[in-house]
């Protein structure tokens, strides 16, 4: 460890980011300050009260702030685990915290979700990562940690850096499973290969994993996605290992019954993430001339829906 | 007219059967009985009140019934209007009151829907119709006439015959719109490209066509769907006008906004009439070898949706 604790600002403080950087500060390891709005009179007063599989904990935040602009360190990392949305302005929300030496990390779903970013602070590194984690905030300052927990992390668009190296130490202390990887896109279309599917669909027709798994002809629908998702990656240049399909649909079938989150979003009325997840996708697609027509009728209809 | 009146016996009678067969009594051209199930004791006791845009009329069947059976005459015409649902083996329902010289009238949506009834019946000539009408019933005997009124009559699988005339006769005289057409199977085709997209895409987002044709991807979708309904229709013999699509979608986005019938079913938590409409028209696509990836992703899903 190097002798100053890493100062992190922690922007978007949902669920994810007040679990993971909550483990960081919980553990002694990192100063972390958050900025956020909906919950910010709760957390001020008291900070998170994260419970879970792996223990309870409380994170007290060294700050709480509704803004960037309130925040007046220099923060080695911006943590954005915000949702990403149409019609914001993330550049324009974090800069005013963005100093000479950030490093900008995102632990976002989707693809194409760290070029706004690359073209607003240019001279600064991002860091992109992924997260495999069910967790889910149930009250202001309340979260539940209910499934994994870890992360994986990469230079954007590629390669690893001494900070990433950081990031694993850091979060390898704080018991976090972690990985750094040079092809961090190649992760997101994987996961992709998932959520492209399961989350809109789980959606569309109000069905958890098994109800969805039990129907031959939903399967093949899943399937059929799935390949269109993989043939998008590998046009794009981060082909997926040909067995990943199959094993992906094996492991959903032996897990347990489970709600993808824009499911749960849908059904608390939240906004769903679907262009970062699936609108980008078929604009990938577009782009390089790859046919996918069911994820577009996926996605056409998933777009309708939210605007109910 | 011939001397006699014609003798019909109308099996499932909803809405649409009340409402023609009811213009045929009720203009004094036609013995109509009914066989009807969940309206029973109203219709035994007061008959059909129908009402809408051409005026009101009380629709008095010459005997009312629970199943074919009790039936005790020898019907001219035994119409079909019930909805096509799996699992219901309607040549059983309606054997009981086939007579030597009756003529079977379907009055129903989808494709593929006269051929259980063709092998059940081989010496019977059957009639397949379709009705271009807005009619609901909106409580028990009680229907409200909305929009249209016309029918079109054929012989299954093709022809016209000397009975089709007889109806286009009667319902002319009855003040009902009506065509004869040798080629009613590519009415039904004509059909399955607005109904194929439209009911299911309508239910799974919830939206009126209003709603749907306000978004250029999901009108992109529906033109697709279409491009599918249309290649199957041609793959199967029945090659539908190269204008038709870009009609359909012009002559809806011109119409006032409309809850296609599937949405109305699903609200008020009906069965829908999904293999008869749609998983008919992908398994012809597949014995065809005819692509239909949007066809099926939307099929798939409102299949799911239909077992919650």
């Amino acid at each position: 460890m190097t002798a100053a604790k890493s100062k992190i600002l922690l922007f978007g403080a949902g669920a994810v980011g007040a679990y993971f950087c909550g483990k960081l500060a919980h553990a002694g390891l990192a100063d972390v300050a958050v900025v956020c709005r909906s919950d910010y009179e709760t957390v001020k007063e008291r900070g998170y009260r994260i419970a879970g599989k792996d223990g309870d904990f409380v994170f007290r935040p060294a700050g709480v702030y509704r803004t960037a602009a309130e925040y007046r360190g220099a923060a080695d990392y911006l943590f954005v685990t915000s949702k990403v949305l149409p019609g914001i302005d993330l550049p324009q929300l974090i800069r005013a915290a963005v100093g000479p030496q950030t490093v900008i990390v995102l632990i976002q779903n989707g693809i194409d979700i760290e070029t706004d970013l690359a073209t607003a602070f240019p001279g600064h590194e991002i860091i992109s990562s992924i997260a495999y984690i069910g967790v889910t905030r149930v009250a202001p300052g309340e979260v539940i940690h209910l499934d994994g927990g870890r992360l994986k992390f990469g230079v954007y668009p590629r390669g690893v850096s001494s900070h990433t190296e950081q990031l694993v130490r850091l979060f390898t202390a704080a018991g976090v499973p972690v990985a750094a990887t040079a092809e961090i896109m190649r992760a997101r279309w994987e996961k992709l290969v998932w959520n492209v599917p399961f989350n809109p669909i789980s959606v569309l027709t109000r069905s958890d994993t098994a109800q969805l798994m039990a129907d031959p002809d939903m399967v093949a629908l899943l399937r059929a996605t799935m390949e269109e998702v993989c043939a998008t990656a590998a046009a794009a240049g981060w082909a997926q290992p040909a067995t990943m399909i199959t094993e992906q649909l094996e492991f959903t079938r032996g897990f347990k019954p489970y709600k993808p989150s824009m499911l749960i979003d849908y059904e608390n009325g939240r906004p769903m993430e679907i262009e970062a997840i699936i609108g980008n996708v078929v604009r990938t697609a577009a782009r390089l001339n790859v046919p996918v027509p069911h994820i577009f009728s996926i996605y056409a209809m998933i777009k309708r829906l939210n605007r109910r």
